[in-house]
């Protein structure tokens, strides 16, 4: 008998049908002799509604009273949930963050879990019971009520399973694992059996959007297994676990993109210190963040520099820098919004030598330019132009035989 | 400096302009120097919306899940309110049932308020914040959460007062105070200045739908001032209060009618102990509240028996009569769901002889039939023809002076 934490997104129950699905779920599980905790988001579409009310009164709701607003929306799927479940004919309780104790810090909308209470949870699963825990919400020490941004109901699932001990945390998604890259883009994109914390959070960051990175950061920690598998079937889905000697085989497990950045570019500042600073201040005041950056070598006492931002923040940056370089008189400034980062992502980089020049070398043959190059441990990213980007993640794919099961890579 | 209580209902929450309207009245009476504590209900539809989707699992749902499930719509209009005063540049803080420990019984759905901890609201209000409490929720021992049944914010408001030892309460609905009778009926139907808790209990449960009766109990307890007033004017309203001597010089305070019930004879039953708990046994078992019950004096060893139940349970209720009365041997059954309850009010009937007979002689010159009588201290209804409501109650407000000024009636 084992402890099984399952977490469910707003799409799975985002109607009262596919709250039943939840619910035969959780049962069944609860039938093979395991204790479940079901952790749930809000009906898809809800928050956005809640949202919205609050927007119709200001640009900038009290943030202490937003998420007073929000968490409603996880408390109204814990109790459809559990009067769903009695009506199976089944013993289910819901709690809320103040009902366990999910207690955080007072960052409201952004909060992170310091602790939670796991007696209330264990006397409940100790008698048969299904216990329902609401995602996303928790409460300070104050008993305000506060939240964890968005996708944050995974890493309340993380934090439940760590808090008991469980034995997996099952992450419910509309895809039914990790693959190997986008299958939109490669058609024999495969699904991982297993991913390390590490790589899962480079893949989570860089662009697959399975996780929220907090989670994994959170299971890392803890050591948590997380199983990222499908509501729609029964199939097992992808581990994500602590490194293990058959991972670190593995030279790359994924390719990911991401098309959300932009670039900017100064050319000739001076080489001298305090001037990235001069350039990086007024954009982390404006809330932007910089993702890459690059200088090149000096040679003539002065430099230029490369940075990526969020689309989003494109313009803004801009202005912001355009200002900053004539206060530098730096000789210009471009700026490329069409760019993409390709990136391979292997715990087994660590181990092996090459794979940097290998992926450089094939991006060179089809003729693809790599912009900017940034590297960590297991990953290595390389900033080229978007139009490229399904060519790359195709030939990098093929090029480390990611179509193959993950043995066959040795 | 006063401490003042106010209560707004669903319709004046109903949409982010009336919030806004709401958070008007709140600051103007704190700009008045005044300490300020909001209670609000969910916003109009918004419960309703919450009970579709449990009904559509379950005509039974838990009753505790259904709990964490309407408490949303408090949670959400405090978190609105609070939002809209902050924006308006003021100070708000929103509290929920847990967080100022509105502690009540176990009873879901219907839970009585027993305790409220005042340290938290009085803190705020220290620091010139508006206190905004989510009405009709509460939570048990354990903290689970509890609500105290439709119209329960009046409830909320009247403890909270009582708790903080408050000055008056404020509840703002769509009518401006309570009137002497409905003034759809009456047009010189006159609003109260002042009406005792006792009267107010009357009206209120004999058809006037202004408070909750629960709520009225709980003032006349703990001796809290109700101001019944409208949240669409500042005009004063109708205080209700504790009795005292000019109330006791007006015999009639308002006159009520009820058509909301419908009537039963058993002709002809054994007049022996034990036949009137046969008939009313399996009515109580069956969840039909009996209002009047009368029974005319036996000359030759038997009775015929009426009573009165809810019209929603007249069908059910005979049913249940027919099969009793063919057990008892009894002559018919005769039933008639066209009836009415028109009444009296007022304290000051206590030391005034000869109200009754007033009401009786007036009702009789205007043809007006009296089927079953029912009297307490303060009150005096007659169960009649439906369609003499207007005519009866009209006659009434005319004879006993209602449209006057209460001093006038001396």
């Amino acid at each position: 008998m084992a402890l099984i934490v399952q977490k469910y997104g707003g799409t799975s129950v985002g109607t009262i049908e596919r709250i039943r699905n939840v619910a035969r779920r959780a049962i069944k599980t609860k039938e093979q002799g395991h204790s479940v905790i079901v952790v749930v988001s809000a009906m898809a579409g809800e928050t956005d509604r809640l949202i919205g009310l609050a927007q119709q009164i200001t640009d900038l709701p009290d943030e202490r009273e937003y998420d007073v607003l929000v968490s409603t929306g996880e408390q109204v799927s814990v109790a459809l949930l559990a009067i769903t479940l009695h009506s199976m004919g089944n013993s289910a309780v819901s709690f809320l963050g103040h009902q366990i104790k999910i207690q955080t810090d007072s960052a409201f909308s952004k909060a992170r879990i310091l602790n939670i209470d796991s007696e209330r949870i264990m006397n409940s699963l100790d008698h048969g019971t299904i216990v329902i825990v609401a995602g996303f919400q928790g409460v300070d020490e104050d008993n305000n009520i506060t939240t964890l941004g968005r996708g944050g109901s995974d890493t309340t699932a993380v934090a439940v399973a760590a808090a008991l001990n469980a034995d997996v945390c099952e992450i419910y998604t509309d895809v039914d694992g990790v693959y190997t890259t986008d299958p939109n883009i490669c058609s024999d994109a495969r699904k991982l059996e297993k991913i390390s914390y590490d790589e899962m959070l480079e893949m989570a960051s860089l662009g697959a959007k399975v996780l929220q990175i907090r989670s994994v950061e959170l299971a890392k920690k803890y050591n948590v297994s997380i199983h990222v598998r499908s509501s729609l079937s029964d199939n097992t889905g992808t581990i994500v676990t602590k490194e293990d000697e058959e991972m670190e085989k593995v030279m790359v497990s994924g390719v990911t993109y991401n098309q959300n950045e932009a670039k900017i570019t100064i050319l000739r500042v001076p080489d001298k210190p305090g001037v990235a600073s001069k350039i990086f201040t007024p954009i982390t005041e404006a809330n932007i963040n910089v993702d890459m950056i690059i200088q090149n070598t000096s040679t003539d006492g002065y430099a230029d520099l490369t940075f990526t931002v969020p689309k989003a923040d494109f313009k803004k940056a801009l202005g912001i820098v355009q200002k900053t370089a004539k206060e530098l008189n730096a000789v210009d400034v471009l700026s490329d919004p069409n760019i993409a980062k390709v990136s391979i992502v292997g715990a087994g980089m660590r181990s092996h030598a090459g794979v940097a020049s290998k992926m450089f070398t094939v991006l060179a043959n089809v003729g693809v330019n790599i912009m900017m190059i940034s590297t960590s441990e297991i990953k290595i990213s390389c900033v080229i132009d978007a139009k490229f980007t399904e060519l790359a993640v195709r030939v990098l794919h093929e090029t480390f035989e990611l179509s193959k099961s993950d043995v066959s890579q040795e």
